[in-house]
């Protein structure tokens, strides 16, 4: 039985964005038997940070192997379902490169993005906020032909478009989509899929149960 | 034989931070035989986004197999060599996530924080820097009671630690890691390193001869 672990509770801003969402989204589609476990969000102690030395969540135990960062947890689970990942050599260095992708070439600059938004720290009169600005939309132009041209990042659904589509819905959540057509429709295709659905609804009853 | 393929020219400033410098640091860890080929820097044409789409380097080729993102690059040869990830499930997840960890939990933060040095825009009027500057802190608080307790992020070197000394090298660029010294002293451990030194001089001496 795979377990996941997030927090027991977060403000209200971050809830449907939390990291276990990709964990959840992955385990839906591979439809592998799992349970989610909570860890406080206010009081993070050694034995969380056993698990996660960073206090972050989430992580997944998969028997006696504990194993944390969302991404590291995307390709574990890759590894488990042909539904997430292809077994082969050249299927697997296409997820893995666009699973790298999404989480160090366009999260590097979505992330601050979408943050500077929700701070409202948005703002053209700083430099640093105009080079996130910038950043977000050069690598937005390079996806756009790309997801032009396929339905998925790899060839079929896998992991990789897991974590691209979870990246890109917190631009599209300050309208940074609207320039980005293919963006915009590979965002809300990847949604649609009822794996989603599940695992978003999933995530926001776990914290309102909490309130 | 593998091909690791950079830009045949870069500006001053990046140079000893390109990122074909991890790939080429695991190459030589590994001793896989390997030779390097060029990109033009100034004009990123069709033939180069066919094997990086978003116009950066380096990219790998193996045999028929093209992979990009430096992260994947370093997963690709950490299961092509046990000197770079060991064999067994646990021990790759344990690498993994580490690797993930470099690059999408501390990278995400420090990468800014050196630009912004980088590119003189570390003023603490901003709060956009003020954020960067508080996360770099923030993680290299949880990072440094890990690395003072052991030697290599995962067991023995491994991938994970190429990808986490290069991120940390940046930081200790602008004097980040003063306040650090377990992330400083194993910045100084990975990079007293032969294969490191080789890549690095290598690297260098690639640029250099471009000029």
């Amino acid at each position: 039985m795979l377990i996941l672990t997030t927090y027991d509770w977060v403000p209200e801003p971050p809830r449907g964005y939390v990291r276990d969402l990709r964990a959840r989204w992955a385990l839906e589609e591979s439809r592998l038997p799992y349970r989610v476990e909570s860890t406080p969000f206010r009081d993070r102690g050694a034995e969380h940070l056993a698990h996660q030395p960073f206090a972050q969540v989430p992580w997944l135990t998969d028997g006696d192997v504990s194993i944390f960062e969302s991404g590291a947890i995307l390709a574990w689970l890759g590894e488990r379902s042909p539904a997430l990942m292809p077994a082969d050599a050249r299927g697997r260095a296409e997820v893995m490169q666009w699973l790298f992708a999404a989480l160090n070439s366009v999260e590097m600059a979505t992330l601050p993005w979408g943050l500077f938004h929700l701070m409202r720290q948005a703002d053209d009169a700083s430099p640093q906020w105009r080079f996130f600005d910038d950043w977000t939309r050069a690598r937005l132009a390079r996806l756009e032909p790309v997801l032009a041209e396929r339905e998925w990042l790899a060839g079929s659904f896998s992991v990789a478009d897991i974590a691209m589509a979870d990246v890109l819905r917190l631009v599209d959540r300050f309208q940074g989509l609207d320039d980005s057509p293919a963006c915009a429709a590979y965002v809300a295709r990847a949604t649609a899929r009822p794996a989603f659905a599940k695992a978003l609804a999933d995530q926001l009853a776990h914290f309102a149960a909490a309130d």
